[in-house]
């Protein structure tokens, strides 16, 4: 008789975006006049960028032809796209990464969700609180962790994101296997410093911890002197997996290419404490339950390291950043205390009582949605989150309504 | 500190194709002059259909401007195409699935490699031999097996395919939970007849199995009899997953889209012995970690169900099936006892004496690359593959040197 994955019972419902839209479906059909501004929404809204749609459209002509015709692909990702990404994000910023360590993927949500799968069941687990839920959700399906209670998974290590440490948690006094961090951090926007990023790296090496550095939001990144990726830190090769993404900066959230960096410098023990190159592992994973990216989608994504894509792709990111400044100046103009919104697209601002209070008023009072920081985690609770992923127009507007409704 | 996923270790490396690539490497060095011919392999060769290319180009049109650009679309697949689908490869043929049963992905490799996540680790398996050998690694990466003992892993249940029983296997004595089929085959292009699939699916309601059904080759099948889909059986929506994809019929093994069919009416038992339904489970493991499939390719895949891409379909499934009945033709012609061809785009065909000595003869007398059977399991040893995806030119000039080699 066929039996079901136990685990599968322990995950909590996904409230949130159901939630979400109950209460928003609620006030539209008692306020059929009045426009409701979603800002809560961290999915891109402009064009995909001609430069792409270029190489998009010549790579579908090719395959119409007999001569240009691509079928099975390298599962990695072609040596064109690998290329190009080695050079473009990592070597031009003078980390010692090859293309041969690039998998490119379908998404970083795939990724960040499969990365798991390599390592034991037995393993110790830190994951940031408020987080992306992916982290949390694969590894409970994957039953590394007990029940949820009040919020939280029993065998979880959690690290807190607060005002207290400015949403960057530093290392636990304790041991862990595997580390899942996020910068610039979704949901709070948050970016660690070079220095706080390299405690994390040192911390890693010293316990033989593997970090899974969730990085699709680097292109948001205006500091010049903050890390764009792990590997820009002393050791990281050592230790670390790096996701990243075309979803966000190249306006890819539904197109979908992303890509994984696994060194190969990168090890972990078997059970006879042998060490083992993970490199493999994950080539030997992303081969048996992966068939690559389409061919004309990884010709799109190319074109984003072309001068003009450059051009374009610096010209999206600015947009949204532009956004982000509007909803951090009217925010903080407004007296709330804020993160992110300077490195990232998102802005993570403090509410008096609880997440969902505000999100009603903030529904109710300016027809406008945000995300409920509880969403994300009970040390979400007292925020939400604003997305600069959204028209000038609207931005200006939803702002303009903020500050009538608390000015 | 951090410790690997020991049941990698277990795996047997993928020596098929890198042999394959090893020895045709070789005899090219040594004959620059003699120009191969490549049978061996399952990918198609023919252009992207023009309905499909269309379509793709219209929606990375609309991705261009701000009013048709789409970001995150729904994880399971856009209305339109699961509608499609739930029409014309189901309805139109008297299957009861609805659109809501069809998650739309991008490939039956991932798909049939991930499904087993949604089961207890404990699962009972039972699995072809000859095989496709994803269905088998993912159970061994997930824990499900014991080590590989001669060339089979302990734990799990074999289903012999052989001259003996007309390379369909029927259900096993044993108990088992779940049971991976494929027809028509790959690799042997064998078709179970709807009486040999409706014994498969009174055994799965009997023992309260899952059937996994692979059902990627379909649309090349020609006999009206033979049942295209596992839904034509009685009974089946309460024991059978079924995978299907527009990888083989439409050309698209580079453009990447496929689907899966998981009914609602089909349940397991949780570890208190309640029934669960299957269709949630598969919808929480999809969208959790799976980010849908990019817009343009399911307006490609959709356009295979209008008028223009059903007939260019219907020509594509034609001319390989017409490759086919060529190198049938041909091979039974010089003597060879043969399965497929008829019904599915590969040959399976007895040979005298192991399959890589047949894979040495025919490549160093006839320049032609066969699959040898070996590679897909114990039972698939005296037999060799050889694959209707090719030009016709090429299959011809094929089938003139076998004819010269061993006539």
């Amino acid at each position: 008789m066929a039996q079901i994955n136990d685990n599968y019972e322990k995950l909590q419902a996904s409230y949130l975006f159901s939630e979400i839209a109950r209460r928003v479906s609620a006030f539209s059909s008692g306020n059929p006049d009045r426009p409701i501004i979603k800002m809560g929404i961290g999915d891109v809204t402009e064009p995909l960028p001609e430069s792409c749609r270029r190489a998009f459209h010549a790579a579908i002509d090719e395959m119409g032809t007999h001569e240009g015709f691509r079928g099975y692909g390298p599962e990695q990702g072609y040596p064109f796209l690998r290329e190009a990404i080695a050079e473009n994000e990592y070597q031009a910023r003078g980390c010692s990464i090859s293309a041969d360590e690039i998998f490119v993927s379908d998404g970083s949500k795939c990724d960040s969700g499969n990365i798991q799968e390599i390592f034991s069941i037995d393993s110790r687990i830190a994951i940031p609180d408020p987080v992306y839920p992916v982290y949390v959700d694969t590894n409970v399906m994957a039953g590394r962790t007990g029940a949820n209670v009040n919020g939280r998974y029993e065998g979880l290590v959690y690290l807190e994101s607060t005002p207290a440490n400015g949403y960057i948690p530093s290392p636990p006094a304790e041991s862990v296997d595997l580390v899942y961090l996020c910068f610039p951090n979704n949901p709070t926007g948050a970016c660690a410093s070079r220095e706080q990023l390299q405690a994390w790296v040192d911390y890693a090496r010293r316990e033989k911890a593997v970090i899974l550095f969730d990085a699709a939001y680097a292109a948001f990144m205006r500091d010049p002197d903050l890390p764009r990726s792990i590997f820009e830190l002393e050791g990281a090769r050592e230790c670390a997996i790096e996701f990243r993404s075309f979803s966000k900066n190249a306006g890819f959230t539904g197109t979908r290419c992303a890509f994984t960096v696994v060194p190969k410098d990168l090890k972990a023990c078997n059970r006879q404490n042998d060490e083992v190159a993970l490199h493999p592992l994950w080539n030997r994973r992303h081969t048996t339950k992966f068939n690559g990216v389409a061919y004309p989608v990884q010709r799109a994504a190319a074109a984003i390291y072309t001068p003009e894509g450059k051009a374009e792709v610096d010209a999206l990111t600015r947009f949204y950043m532009a956004n982000a400044a509007l909803i951090l100046e009217t925010m903080q103009g407004l007296g709330f205390s804020c993160v992110g919104g300077t490195n990232a697209p998102y802005v993570w601002i403090q509410s008096e009582g609880s997440s969902w209070d505000i999100f009603d008023r903030l529904l109710n009072e300016s027809g406008i949605v945000c995300t409920p920081g509880a969403g994300f985690g009970p040390c979400g609770e007292g925020h939400f989150r604003l997305s600069a992923f959204n028209s000038r127009e609207k931005v200006e507007e939803a702002m303009a309504r903020l500050q009538m409704a608390f000015a």
